[in-house]
């Protein structure tokens, strides 16, 4: 069930290329996400740096620390690093524009959300961890990044009250692992993951799906 | 003086097995803590589910990254992640009668202050590191929940404003470090700490027993 | 390379022994910078102890925690936490005449930006990692304590708006690796960086030299 590791490069198997290409697009649309909520903080461009490069890859990098999974992902493959901050430094060239690419930009985030919970279910499965850590990698993964963005810009992360996002990533999750313990070979397996958490996270946005929110207003502690 | 390391089951020394029942009282009080300052930020209820884990269980996995105890507490114990996420949403239906229960709650969260604190030193202690980091790590156990919680809720962590909490933290590992150099008994060691860990943050909550202030309102850097 | 490890003690090469003093200025000032951050937000003096330790140790915390180099700095040489706490309580007596101490606090904090970077490239390129990782992790020592303090203030890092600061690190690196690559004594080399980087961060806060800033209000995602 290992799909990459520590992103040997070719030969792989199929669902192993097709997911590094998606996990490139993936990684490059967090970094945008990351500069564009720098610059609603007018960071300057070292911020927006920094900001991409955590909300790309900080994800991951939670997810090995909880693993206790060294070295760390990304330093091992500087390459990704120079990817996403070229990524976040280009944003703001092209942001005038970017709103032109609001749906683009969209699906693009969700192909990242669920490659990156595929990616992260892979990973602990690949070290022996019970099936619930299994799922909270996919999620770490998945969600974390986009956590520790909103962290640093100063604002409660959204996460954790718009459109179905983690939950999404969570299904993904549990799809991935449901069909494995079903005997789907990997390849077919990623294949309907992937194309199931893209099109449950594309119906949410475009539905408006949301969770129950819980409102709690009384400050007595 | 190692009380518990990975929560081995029973048989356990009598100390160990009432440690473990508050411990599990505990996590459930700090799941939801962090429960209601989720619905305070109007999160859906997978917010709430990661703040009720992450108030719960953050503490101990920070102390685990720091002295490089892998694999991490929780990831040997999933268990634990399902009872503290059921907690969690648990809360969700009963908020309208919380504040009935204001009292019970805060002595719960008080019991769980100084459990996790015995348990955070115990750990350090039994790999061998120095007295400083072993106190250290009782509160690092005992707070860092509640700092991750506030942080994600994008506020000033209480635990730095409020009545003695860190303190009690503080006093409740110099206790327990300073009878086991005395040579007393594991057992009645952690009977004597907790009582007065305890009775000292009951105290403090009662009287309002808190900490000098220090304000600095001079912009200059 | 290695510039100092796990801080040995004496007998040290000559830019290690001044390096060593530099650091301990550095952590000084960086508890200092932390324990007025705390008093800006009234927190009592447990807050600011915790504030002034994340902000002096937190940097090579994470930089530990991201090269899995255990056990964690501090850990084996607590006399830095009781320095740090100590520096720290110590603020809150002394903060009414901080003011006049501007222009010293100001040079103090550049010498800890300028150390902690060239103590982080050295920790990295010790452990054999790529060269991206070793800036990165000079970087990670330098701006992360602060980065710490301010999420933990609940502001945004004023590393990423203000006059040149993380960019500083990055110079400082760069900088040091090149010289090292190009055959220069260990020594002078870190003179020559050392002096270069702090010129350049007193320049920029007499000058006021920025990084051009990214802003971004358009809300559509």
């Amino acid at each position: 069930m290992v799909l990459f590791g520590a992103f040997p490069m070719y030969p792989l198997p199929p669902s192993e290329s097709i997911l590094f290409v998606i996990y490139l697009v993936a990684i490059t649309a967090e970094a945008m996400s990351g500069a564009l909520a720098a610059g609603r903080r007018n960071m300057d461009i070292f911020g927006v740096a920094v900001i991409a490069f955590v909300t790309a890859l900080g994800g991951g990098t939670i997810r090995d620390l909880i693993l206790g999974r060294f070295p760390i992902g990304w330093t091992q493959n500087p390459e990704y690093v120079l990817v996403v901050i070229a990524a976040g430094l280009l944003t703001t060239l092209i942001a005038p524009f970017v709103h032109h690419l609001k749906r683009l930009f969209l699906v693009l985030d969700a192909m990242g959300l669920v490659a990156f919970s595929l990616i992260g279910c892979s990973v602990a499965a690949g070290m022996d961890y019970p099936t619930v850590v299994v799922i909270m990698s996919g999620m770490i993964t998945g969600i974390c990044g986009g956590i520790l963005r909103d962290v640093l810009c100063n604002q409660v992360p959204v996460v954790f009250q718009r459109e179905l996002y983690a939950s999404v990533s969570l299904a993904v999750c549990i799809l991935f692992l449901g069909l494995d313990a079903w005997g789907v070979d990997t390849d077919l397996n990623t294949a309907i993951s992937f194309a199931g958490g893209l099109t449950l996270r594309l119906l949410a946005i475009w539905r408006h799906w949301k969770l129950p929110t819980f409102s709690y207003q009384d400050r007595w502690d």
